[in-house]
């Protein structure tokens, strides 16, 4: 009897909690606190967030320092043509499809230590914890820390995951950014940009994708629960609006003749606000950019710019809302005699987590004690583009306060660990 | 009996209406376009409007144009300390204070052709209409084209009638603006900044103010109403708000946790409009300045400042007003969870128009067969300054569309001439 069957075995009786192998909580805490050095503030501590953007001297040195975790934990990391850091651990059948699993280091700039760091550390701690155990799976094992993952760089750019899903464009790699090229940026990772299409994999080159990832929102924090099982990445439709009133003087003007833009867009964006939340679900909707022409506090706002954001996991419930959006706008124009555009300027689907993948997740965390809950993802991920090709999953830890993409985000290191337990004996059962 | 007597006696037989000279609608209106050249886009023609900025060289040769046509008219202009243009013409009574009326010449950037342009070519037009019918007033009449009534030069600057008001600070002289200092702007006038103090005038040194001006403001148009009679101009109170939210991510902050600034300003702005509203009165109240920070379509707004600002010829009413608004923004803080300052940045006093000036205007009106409106002026305008130092009444002739500060602005030929008829007939009964 193998280890395997043995666990297998123990599993059976009741014993498993106790059987499997933990990783390291305290080697993961200094993984992460020795990776926060690679973009951290002049003079700052771990805790004062890290500028780590895509393509900068900070990303390639801390994925240097990534790459030689990969080796101590005996992994011998390669660097595909998009610059993904990527290496394989072999499992007992060398046929089948690997279990595929990692995270991002880049970060936005003035960004936290958590986003993207959990992931790829945790995924290189599963590792070094099988080493340590002395445990071999089924499947191979493969770890993949994507590049340029938030798009900040190039304004979105070739992210590394995408160009793994082969979404991507030629063109994309003539994109200038800060003087820098989305060719030459690649080859400063390691990529190779001519060759970059052969960093798309297969549909079906792997058996699961598994992410684990700080929420970034404060469900799980506000509700003390350790685990979050993703349902998806939600789809996000994106509007942009124009509202024509008449710039006019505001002390010659009645009241009754204004055609007032800027009163016209508070209603629509109170409308967004009233028709998002007025029925169930977790769909969001936000107006978050706003511009007035001529914006002098003597004149009447004659133009207004505004965007819409609506996301949820269910595309046709966001194009619904749109609809309700557009015919409460409509009113809003006769009532306030202004004209009203409604432009829809971005579509993104959505990326469903496998049902299979959600219960395998509960059911770690049912064997490691842990209280999860089903919570859907309203910030982009790599396991949106790695859903293209296969079974997805992901499992959140807490984001205290809901803070992200700022200095002050924080996950306690208990939540880490327990993430990382979760990923691993995630990733035992699937590649059993 | 001299022609004064002759014409009172005629006025008792109500036959005046025929027996006051009326001036010359033709040469009022190619005056008004010979002056319309200076300040005039390159190529263009009466009506595209017009550039006129205080202390520009085209403001200087429209001076000059005017003070021409003060000679034309047997006056014989001087320039005060301030950069005034004034000229008297004697009346049959040097013992007694003279009546004053004029407006200005300045435009703002882009501006049109009958703001300011309308009264002081009409002061000028009274004078040389008097002159041709050989009539001569017991008052002394004074005819003054104040310098810079837009304050787009040096962002508000030395106001000429402000400046003949008293209201004005030694410090005001260093201002800098485009590079040239306002000392030098009121030399290049031909004033004389180190004694601007002579500039003023003392309370009582005129019998009374008048000034016909277009109305900037679409209420005559609507009404087809010839001439408006000026109750008074009104108190501006301004106030800056500073709505504190928190930025957070779109995607992943679900609704009811949201401290959307934005949400907030728009519940304001819409209060703003209702409360200003919702009693009878020609108040008006405008958000007029909004801006966002961060400002992007992804990230939900954490700071918004807007400005609000009331208008009424009641500064009691704005105040009250203004106390409902801060009652309903502790309100709306509440229930959006964000933090509201409401910090007052402006005030000015109304300046009411003599009672019995407009009833001079309203029996000129009658006279002449005009029918009338009585209306507060939304904009300031030099009779304010005039309004402190003795009675002020102002005649306003509809502008089409309500359009103004534009090069659309636009006055009816037959409206002009109307206007500067009620303002020669009130100065012969106000002069008598």
């Amino acid at each position: 009897m193998n280890r395997r069957r043995f666990l297998g075995a123990l599993a059976l009786a009741g014993l498993a909690r106790a059987a499997n192998p933990r990783v390291n909580a305290a080697r993961l805490r200094q993984h992460l606190e020795a990776l926060s050095v690679f973009g951290r503030p002049a003079g700052g501590a771990f805790g004062d967030g890290v500028s780590r953007v895509a393509y900068s001297d900070a990303d390639v040195a801390g994925r240097r320092y990534v790459m030689s975790l990969m080796e101590a934990a005996g992994l011998k990391p390669r660097i595909d043509a998009a610059g993904n850091i990527v290496a394989r651990r072999a499992g007992t059948d060398a046929s089948l499809a690997p279990v595929l699993f990692g995270s991002h280091i880049d970060s936005v700039p003035n960004g936290g230590n958590f986003d993207g760091d959990v992931g790829s550390i945790s995924a290189i701690e599963v590792i070094q914890t099988l080493n340590e155990a002395g445990m071999v799976t089924r499947r191979p094992l493969e770890v993949s820390i994507w590049s340029n993952e938030e798009g900040v760089a190039f304004n979105n750019g070739v992210y590394g995951s995408r160009a793994a899903g082969g979404d991507f464009t030629a063109a994309e790699l003539d994109l200038v950014w800060n003087g820098m090229k989305q060719s030459d940026a690649i080859r400063k990772l390691g990529g190779d940009p001519e060759r970059i299409a052969e960093a798309r994999r297969a549909p079906g080159s792997f058996y699961c994708y598994l992410e684990l990832h700080i929420e970034q929102g404060g469900t799980l924090d506000k509700a003390g629960i350790p685990i979050g099982v993703v349902e998806g990445i939600v789809a996000i439709d994106r509007y942009e609006v124009e509202i024509r009133g008449f710039a006019n003087h505001a002390g010659t003007t009645p009241m009754p003749e204004r055609r007032d833009a800027l009163l016209a867009a508070s209603h629509l964006t109170i409308a967004v606000n009233e028709i998002v939340r007025r029925e169930p679900g977790r769909q969001v909707g936000t107006v978050g950019q706003l511009s007035v022409t001529p914006n002098a506090p003597n004149v009447i706002p004659g133009l207004v710019r505004m965007t819409i954001e609506l996301r949820d996991l269910s595309a046709e419930k966001i194009a619904k809302l749109a609809e309700e959006i557009r015919t409460r706008a409509k009113q809003i124009a006769a009532t306030t005699d202004t004209g009203i555009t409604i432009r829809q300027a971005a579509h993104h689907d959505s990326a469903l987590a496998s049902p299979e993948i959600q219960k395998s997740i509960e059911a770690a965390c049912a064997r490691l004690g842990l209280r999860t809950s089903r919570l859907p993802s309203g910030a982009g991920h790599d396991a949106q583009n790695m859903a293209r090709l296969g079974p997805m999953g992901m499992i959140f830890i807490p984001s205290v306060g809901g803070i992200s993409h700022a200095p002050q985000e924080f996950s306690r290191w208990e939540d880490c660990a327990n993430g990382a337990n979760v990923l691993l004996e995630t990733i035992l059962e699937r590649a059993s």
